[in-house]
């Protein structure tokens, strides 16, 4: 056996380093030092990394999303394959409700469900990929974005958010890092992990910056319409007819359900130009 | 705006090419001309490319999964992440079942919850990936597993099936396609799409084979127990001992509902080879 062992090399895998980009190792030895603490008694444990609503007892969803479930179940219509873009009745539920915040109407077709909006990265970013291709990310961001880059061969660029501009990028920072391998900029409101809200001028800014670039926006709104404070969400997608958008969402925060992943990816692009680029 | 589309410049991505490796098109591209055909009346159609039977009113699920849902739904227990290799419960279900026909006992840290088995062979493709790497397909096959290795840039060898001899493998095929750079090889069982059934002594004779040549074997084993004929379903794991088995299954066919996208990949390696040689 030995002798066949050295046949084993499975030591060459680079999937270790990219698994390093998760949230989750690093917030797992926070959260086992933070107990250490505790048991000593030494400080008090307050909380404040909550990205899943739905472990406080009194945040639980609606009736209306576990009746959906209920009713689904017992019609028996929906045990099989659903297409791989989703469910026509489902896209078309998504683009109504998007629509209801933006200038144009979305149709269904601009709307490809996803597993979560984790598999809404991990989709875009492979979709995007080509040989020698960069993208934009925020920084500080949600590493998952370096994570599906890295096993997509995507290089990445960081941008800063400014902390004394309410966490607003950085557009002069923005310009520096493109060429004409990037593919896409990132853009993540409300804020994570800072839980700031663009302002509707900001975005605009964004966009007209994206379209002198000639990039792509990315624009992950899983926080939508859960902001705190004074400034409303203003969709990303408001400003598709400057350049195009692809918004990435879920049901997961407002309806307190992330553990039962349905994310969408949309693509606002009222002027076509993805189609006419080729890319549709 | 036509000078900005010449920047978009999306023609590069190969995506598409990968996309032409799924079943799908393919079945449509035959639905669509069948359809044709049935309307102008000159031949009556029989659908043999069930993959589904969910879609057959006949074939419904247990009231038991059903019920499981609903409890599931009820108790609000189960609404936030789990964790991403699945929750320990379900793990230790999984482990149990699949020990029932080995002869050695599994373990629930053995056990990798996935969306279905289609996301199983993503990962352990992506898992397995490095630069050079080859992987043993059988032909004919499932076309996933192509698409995939052509998304982790691992180069696809076929081995022959045999139809006179049962759609059994090639061995000596296999053994003149593998080299130092091969990470596995791919065994469908019962296959996808010949409907075959591998005896006991073919299947200890693949992992002797794969044992010599110091492979994995990455046995899919979605249509486990799903067997028309005399011949029994024997899982790999039962030869884990031999070499290890990466066993790839779902609940899709047998409780008839594809559409819940529930997987896994089970380990079985009781002489904990791929722990020895740096894997697990």
């Amino acid at each position: 056996m030995e002798n066949k062992l050295s046949k084993w090399d499975f030591k060459n895998g680079n999937i270790k380093e990219k698994s390093l980009l998760s949230i989750r190792p690093a917030l797992k030895t926070i959260m086992e030092n933070l107990k250490e603490e505790e048991e000593e008694g030494s400080k008090p444990l307050i909380h404040l990394g909550r990205g899943d609503p739905s472990s406080i007892p009194c945040f639980r969803t609606s009736p209306v999303t576990e009746d959906a479930i209920f009713s689904a179940v017992r019609s028996a219509k929906f045990n099989g394959y659903p297409p791989a873009v989703g469910l026509p009745s489902t896209r078309r539920s998504i683009a109504e409700y998007l629509s209801h915040d933006l200038p144009h109407q979305l149709s269904p077709d601009d709307i490809f469900l996803t597993a979560g909006a984790n598999q809404a990265i991990e989709v875009v970013t492979a979709v995007l990929a080509r040989p020698g291709a960069n993208i934009l990310l925020p920084k500080p961001g949600y590493p998952f974005y370096e994570a599906r880059a890295a096993c997509s061969n995507v290089e990445v660029r960081h941008f800063d958010l400014l902390p004394e501009k309410s966490w607003e990028v950085d557009l002069e920072s923005v310009k520096a890092l493109v060429d004409d391998h990037t593919i896409a900029i990132v853009i993540i409101n409300p804020g994570n992990p800072c839980g700031n809200v663009f302002t509707s001028e900001h975005l605009q800014e964004i966009a007209e910056t994206a379209k002198k670039l000639g990039i792509l926006v990315i624009a992950d709104e899983v926080y939508s319409h859960l902001c705190f404070g004074s400034k409303p969400f203003v969709p990303m997608g408001v400003f598709g007819s400057i350049t195009p958008i692809l918004t990435l969402g879920s049901i997961s925060k407002r309806w307190i359900i992330p553990g039962w992943r349905l994310g969408w990816i949309a693509m606002v692009d009222p002027s076509g130009v993805l189609e006419k680029s080729g890319k549709k």
